[in-house]
């Protein structure tokens, strides 16, 4: 009888197209670059449609796991070290520069399905900080290591290290200039600072949450910090529960924006908490934390969230905010603006 | 009519014994001191008579401030000063080893009324980490700083500094050594550890939840985190929503045991968002948080958690745990016991 069912099941399976790991459950996976100021008035169409191919590119990465079945963990940590590895994002190769002229990386990561985390704060040699904040997770009885502790662990851990001068890019490093000289005009009357990009000023911090065809949900999130943000500064980005948290009975959650406002709520922690203590949708709890309470405090930014339903938000209150979903079509979407 | 008004009221308050100041609203603080293997049979009355006396010592000394009308954050601060100033707690003076034979120290403090927080992480050479901590949330932008970058924070704060020496106590040394040894002979048949202190093998982080006159909360912890722990662990003491939190309209929480438990399950957060959102008190709150949720998870530790009306609850799921409180009446009480 049993046999009987298995063979009629592939028969039906083969007549749908369907294979046996498509039939298990949908899958989705959402990506975001940043929130800040970021308008179509200052942004060039060549720049824009270089933001927009490195996020489906990542997106597309993360995607083909999902699709043959793998976990939304290796999803997540897949389409964040592309973006990582991208000079565009305020994470990994692109990052920003301390005050004192340094880049300092944070990244978390968190596994829905068990609640284990993982997450480096303050580490400068680390390629691809997203896959030392995994080892952390998985390959020692910690959740956050920072600097050179972390960087030690890693280094045993075989993760690829690369000399500081590795995220050196001219971009940051004129941002940096840019402050720096704000900083020190700041008694004279002020001169507008034009920024070469348009999110130059703020953000650009990096984040993915997934659903795997399992239903086990992963959220991830990776930064190069604030420009000209004082050394040891972390912010919310690699603190589980601030801009990170997954919980498969409530939702994943990955935040960019001003990262001690989203500390300070306990943002990702929050939403989650909105989800399964009130019943609300991520959409009402994402829009509850983002545009009531981050709004009230004064702060700035954004946050993408997906149940395990495959229901996703993406609200910020900043002007515009990369992002991104790619589901089971495999269609990439990309948007950028508020409109 | 006003100043009738207002004389009447003075004459109601001198006849009944009250100041502007007592009339106002109830005070109350609450203090833990570690939770872990704190078992009667390995306690010495003279041991038991340290903790209690230090205990209760430091809770008077936030009282006095509370009681003269002085603010939750300041009573909060003082009464943790002087348990980091004891070498009897895992935090300040009395902080344990990492595996290489250092010690780090993390505190956090959170502000109930505005959500201000300040947290220092990894630090080696402040003599009082609470009070760092402060500093980062009232003298900086930031609200977490970590490692060097927050000790030169610090120093230039004008915040007392030591030389990593002076947390050197033979204690904390010998304790390591013991650890040391058992990751070394873990191969071989076990002779059984016996610790010099019944709270050697665990914890000893301290905390404290206060509210004010005015009916604002506050809550700050602060640790010497893991014996043995690796060389840039960060466990929940530093973390907003993990080991602290402090919100006027839930509660103010700190959380003592298995960090690494705590910042997954975001505890502070989520006692706060079961007071706020399902209508707890906060005894129901952190019940369901330590004893269902962390002991479902396999993690050890207990949390104290007071509400603006002067509400407190302090579970643990471990042996034993430091813990006291002290309200209008100014009568120290002192617990250490399950039973």
């Amino acid at each position: 009888m049993l046999k009987r069912l298995a063979l009629f099941t592939a028969i039906l399976m083969f007549a749908f197209g369907a294979t046996a790991e498509e039939s298990k459950g949908k899958i989705m996976l959402v990506v975001h670059g940043g929130a800040g100021t970021i308008t179509r008035k200052n942004m060039t169409p060549e720049m824009e449609q270089q933001y927009r191919a490195t996020l489906e590119e990542a997106m597309r990465a993360g995607h083909a796991i999902l699709a043959k079945g793998g976990t939304s963990l290796d999803a997540v940590e897949a389409t964040i070290r592309l973006l990582e590895d991208s000079p565009l994002f305020n994470a990994g190769k692109g990052a920003v520069f301390t005050h004192e002229g340094k880049n300092e990386l944070d990244a978390s990561i968190m596994d829905g399905k068990t609640l284990k985390a993982g997450a480096v704060a303050g580490v400068t040699i680390i390629k691809n900080p997203i896959t030392a904040a995994r080892a952390v997770m998985e390959k020692s009885k910690h959740v956050l290591m920072v600097g050179r502790g972390a960087e030690l662990f890693a280094t045993k851990m075989g993760i690829e290290i690369v000399d500081p001068s590795y995220f050196w890019t001219e971009r940051r490093w004129k941002s940096l200039q840019q402050e720096l000289l704000k900083e020190e005009e700041s008694s004279k009357p002020k001169a507008e600072v034009i920024p070469m990009f348009p999110d130059e000023k703020k953000y650009g911090t990096v984040g993915v949450v997934a659903l795997d065809r399992d239903g086990n949900l992963a959220a991830g999130t990776s930064t190069g910090g604030m420009t000209n943000k004082m050394f040891g500064r972390v912010g919310d980005s690699p603190i589980i529960g601030a801009g990170t948290y997954a919980d498969n009975h409530s939702c994943a959650v990955s935040a960019t924006g001003d990262g001690e406002y989203f500390i300070r709520l306990g943002v990702a922690r929050d939403i989650a908490a909105l989800v399964a203590y009130r019943g609300m949708t991520v959409q009402q709890a994402s829009d509850e934390v983002i545009h009531k309470k981050l709004q009230a405090l004064g702060g700035t930014g954004g946050v993408i969230v997906l149940d395990a339903k495959g229901n996703f938000a993406m609200p910020f209150n900043s002007e515009g905010m990369y992002r991104g979903w790619i589901g089971e079509d495999g269609k990439a979407n990309v948007l950028i603006y508020k409109d």
